[in-house]
């Protein structure tokens, strides 16, 4: 891929123009227990209040608020196994324009029956024998409609990069200069829409993604230099995360500037949700506590004392939530 | 009482000095859904997020941050079912003093840990045959320590009004007038710091105080126009709402000012607390949750378009927060 091709920070503040009014600007979140608990000055990034309930509606608000007049008339078009898919309904809804979604049949029920409810068409298939694409695509031959990437794409990238370009805002605002970002990763659209802030706003911060076991193909290609991929028989809890490989767009951002990968167990995911239950109050789906697992589990060099933690969404079946949590009792 | 000894605007902002990074300024949130579920435009203060996941610490930390020299080498004692014996643990802490708690043997289990977690000494009792203000004065008198009352005193009550001198603050600076404010309300102090705030930024705004079932003292009171007392042998899932009556001192400045008091079911409380898990991913606790029930449940006349919401605490335990979710599945 060409760098002529790639987003700039330049796209990430027109996108952040584009949400203003429609996103939530979450706020930069600060708990002194939870400095004491981990020795460090932490800052969360609480993404699940955002809506929809996680950061994916900033990138498809801004895809989706650029369509031409012509192309509002088919609508958009998705697949996701379930926090893309409700940003994409739910900015869809916002801008009065169809949404067919394209997502697992076993995806969290929650994920459903939320993109059901913000409007959305759901068609399920079976992730084992379909390739959720090519029914994307099929559906966008045969009758229209424009697809929403949920990370490779500029406008997407552009738009998750809203969230970091308001955790340095809000860390400049408050005199903290911070020495270390840790962000949730999939196919690391998040990431790198942060990587672009970063790089205008606070060059000096070290950059993680935190990616869960099995699933460390981004720490992996950052080591090699190379876009390897994950073993995506393996399970894990984390729903949200579970891309094979980094993206062709997202990869040369992040492999830039990111300063490495952290890689957290689903038994620290668990434990994390746990404590932002009990002492932050907050509800953090598995694949949205990655981050904050990392630093719990002390996964992060103590020489990064200022640091900002990306708590990506808060999309967990009710179901889930309850025996994540009992198993503390 | 006289009113030359209630507090008054100017103590609350002389609290909001004291509190200035100690305590977390909680944000004003937004969220076009819950606008569109309930067609109006909601603002919603989420106190969960303060330190000890209460606006306890508010008031708390106000009154222990003025203790004498000679005051802190006894430190503080209180009772309390939980949220208020978490704010003082906490202040006490922040403040490096002693911190003694007389609890209820049966108050839920999160509250006696975190507080016996934030360093306090929980004194607990049985509370259907002893007197919890007998045994902390017994205390006080044996060995020294200050009473930290949890609303009845000036100092606790222009600590919460902090909590409402935000909301209009935030509100004026989003450009947004409120029409309605619904605070959670126990003994009152929240509501009565509310209101000194409210008198002095926002008067045209109206306030209500929202009390659960069987525990409506205030509702009773503002139309009696006496201290109307509760049948306590009622059950109700709002532990932090609890007391009998208003306070002595909270009662003449609610009475001033508020438009009136809404009582909500705990069924109502428990599909809050659900909704709030589900749109707004916050983590509610009963009593926490009766103003959103209130709204939630159409309680509120429809002549009050722009209503903020007051969220006061989310220290509920994991056991009862996974059940209340259960009845939903």
């Amino acid at each position: 891929m060409s760098t002529d091709d790639l987003p700039s920070f330049a796209d990430v503040q027109t996108a952040a123009k584009r949400l203003l009014g429609r996103a939530t600007r979450t706020p930069l979140l600060h708990n002194s227990f939870l400095d004491e608990d981990t020795g460090r000055d932490v800052f969360l990034k609480p993404e699940m209040l955002q809506l929809s309930g996680s950061f994916k509606f900033r990138g498809a608000y801004n895809r989706i608020s650029q369509l031409t007049a012509e192309e509002r008339k088919s609508g958009v078009i998705a697949w996701s196994s379930g926090n893309h898919a409700q940003g994409v309904a739910a900015a869809a809804k916002l801008e009065g324009v169809r949404a067919r979604i394209v997502m697992p049949e076993d995806a969290p029920r929650i994920k459903l029956e939320n993109t059901r409810a913000l409007g959305a068409e759901v068609i399920t298939y079976d992730r084992y024998s379909e390739d959720r694409e090519a029914i994307s695509y099929a559906l966008s031959e045969r009758d229209g409609g424009v697809i929403v990437p949920s990370f490779d794409d500029a406008h997407i990238i552009a738009g998750q990069g809203t969230a970091g370009l308001e955790i340095f805002e809000d860390a400049a605002k408050g005199g903290r200069a911070l020495d270390a970002l840790l962000i949730c990763c999939g196919g690391g659209g998040l990431t790198a829409g942060c990587v672009l802030a970063a790089e205008a706003l606070s060059p000096d911060t070290a950059i993680f993604c935190v990616e869960p076991e099995h699933y460390d193909d981004h720490a992996r290609s950052l080591a090699s230099g190379e876009r390897e991929r994950a073993d995506t028989s393996q399970p894990s809890l984390c729903d949200a995360l579970l891309s094979p490989t980094p993206g062709a767009m997202t990869f040369p951002i992040n492999q830039r500037r990111l300063a490495g990968g952290l890689v957290v167990s689903d038994a620290e995911v668990k434990a994390a949700m746990r404590y932002a239950f009990r002492v932050l109050k907050l509800v953090v789906e598995p694949g949205g506590a990655v981050a904050l697992a990392a630093l719990l589990s002390g996964k992060l060099d103590s020489r990064y004392q200022s640091v900002a933690v990306m708590l990506s969404g808060g999309n967990v079946d009710p179901v889930l939530f309850a025996k994540v949590l009992g198993e503390d009792a």
